[in-house]
C-alpha cells in the first residue's frame, strides 16, 4: 500500500503545517512529504495540485485529499491513531476539542503579530494589547487544562495528543519572541520542545535557506 | 436528568450560535436555551458565566461546559447523535470535516462584509473582490460535494449533518445580500431553508427587537 503524503510549507514559518506533521510523526505514522516554500512564486499553483484551497497543509491518502490542519488531525486520529489523538473520556475529549477549535479559529492578533519563526531569538520587539490578551488567554487555558486534566503526563491532558499538536506552534512563538511565562507554562513548553518529532522539525527549520522577509523583519528591535 | 443548556446570541445576527442550535434541534435533541443579545452592555460578563472565552455559543451538559461551535457539534455528535452528524464513510467523513473546518477558520472577507442578518432583504449593497473570492470558493465547494457525495438527499453528503449546519448561516447571507447563485447552489439553499428547525430560527429572528446598528447599516444601498 502506498504511504500517505503530507504537503507542508517551510518548517521555519508554516505553523499550520507543523500541527498535523507533529501528530503523525510523534505517533509513528509513516508518510512521505512534499515541502512547498510559502513565498515561492508558484506556491499557490503547486499547492492547488494537492488541495482545493491552494493552501498547506494537505494530506493525500490514496484517492483521498484532505485539507485543513484540524480535519487532517481528525482523519489521522480515525485512520491510524485508533482514537488516541484525543482523551479517552467523553468530557475531556470535548474540552480538548474546544481548546483545539479555539486555536483553529481564534487568536488572530497573536498569529498576526507573532508569526511562527522557529529560528527567531528574543529581542526588543513587542506586540499590542490585543496580542497580549490572546497570550494571556492561551496561558490561562494551558494552566487550567494541565491543573484539571494533566495528571499522568506532561501535556494538557497527560499524554501528548492533537490538542498539544495544535498549540505547539504557539510554544515556539512564546520562545522566539521572549513572551514572559510562569513556571507551569514553561514546563509545558519544555515538554513540547522535548518531543523527538518537534526537535527534528526545529533542527530542519534551522537548515532551511528560504527567507520570508516580512516575518524576519519582525526580528528588528522596535 | 437535567437537559443540556445551549447559550446563544441573537437569532438574527449570531451565525455561530445558529450552527449547533440547528444541529441539536434538527436531530431532535431536547435542550434549554439561554439567549444573550450580542450588543447588550453586559454581554461579555453574562457570557463568561457560561464559557471561558466570553463568547457564544456555549453548551452546558451537567458539569461540562463546552465552547466553540465546531467542538459543540463534535460533542453533540458523540453524546446524542450516535455519530450520525458526520457521513458514515471514513473518506466522506474526512471531506465533511475539511469543509466544516474551512468554514470554521476561513472566509474572513465574506464573514466581515456580509455578516449574518436574517431579516435582511437584497438591495444595492456590494462587497469587494476578496469577499467575492470567498463566495466563489464556497459555491464551488458546495457544487463539488453535492455532485460527488450528495446522492440520497438534498444536502452536501445526502442527509443533513454537521457540515450543513456549519454552512447554513452562509445560505442566509447569500439570500439576504442577493448574492448571485446558480441552480445547484439555489437548490441547496432551498433545502436548508426548508428544514423545520431553520424555519423556526428565522421566524423567531423576525420577532427579535434588538438591533445591531453596524450590521443593519449595511442594508443601506452603497
Amino acid at each position: 500500500m502506498n504511504r500517505p503524503v503530507l504537503v507542508i510549507g517551510n518548517r521555519n514559518y508554516s505553523s499550520w503545517s507543523l500541527r498535523p506533521w507533529l501528530l503523525l510523526r510523534q505517533f509513528g505514522v509513516e508518510f512521505d512529504e512534499v515541502r512547498l516554500p510559502l513565498d515561492a512564486p508558484d506556491f499557490a499553483a503547486q499547492a492547488l495540485r494537492h488541495s482545493p484551497t491552494g493552501k498547506v497543509p494537505a494530506l493525500r491518502d490514496g484517492e483521498l485529499a484532505v485539507w485543513d490542519s484540524l480535519a487532517i488531525c481528525e482523519y489521522a486520529n480515525e485512520r491510524w491513531l485508533g482514537g488516541n489523538g484525543w482523551p479517552a473520556d467523553l468530557h475531556r475529549r470535548a474540552l480538548a476539542r474546544a481548546a483545539a477549535a479555539e486555536m483553529h479559529s481564534g487568536f488572530t492578533a497573536l498569529r498576526t503579530q507573532l508569526p511562527m519563526n522557529s529560528r527567531r531569538r528574543p529581542d526588543a520587539y513587542r506586540w499590542d494589547a490585543a496580542a497580549q490578551r490572546d497570550i494571556d488567554r492561551v496561558q490561562a487555558l494551558w494552566r487550567e487544562l494541565r491543573r484539571d486534566h494533566g495528571a499522568g503526563g506532561d501535556f494538557l491532558f497527560g499524554e501528548f495528543g492533537i490538542v498539544d499538536a495544535m498549540f505547539a506552534p504557539v510554544a515556539i512563538r512564546f520562545d522566539g519572541y521572549g513572551v514572559p511565562v510562569d513556571d507551569t507554562v514553561a514546563a509545558y513548553m519544555q515538554a513540547l520542545f522535548a518531543l523527538p518529532a518537534l526537535r527534528q522539525w526545529r533542527q530542519a527549520a534551522e537548515q532551511e535557506r528560504e527567507r520570508v522577509a516580512a516575518t524576519d523583519a519582525l526580528c528588528r528591535p522596535a
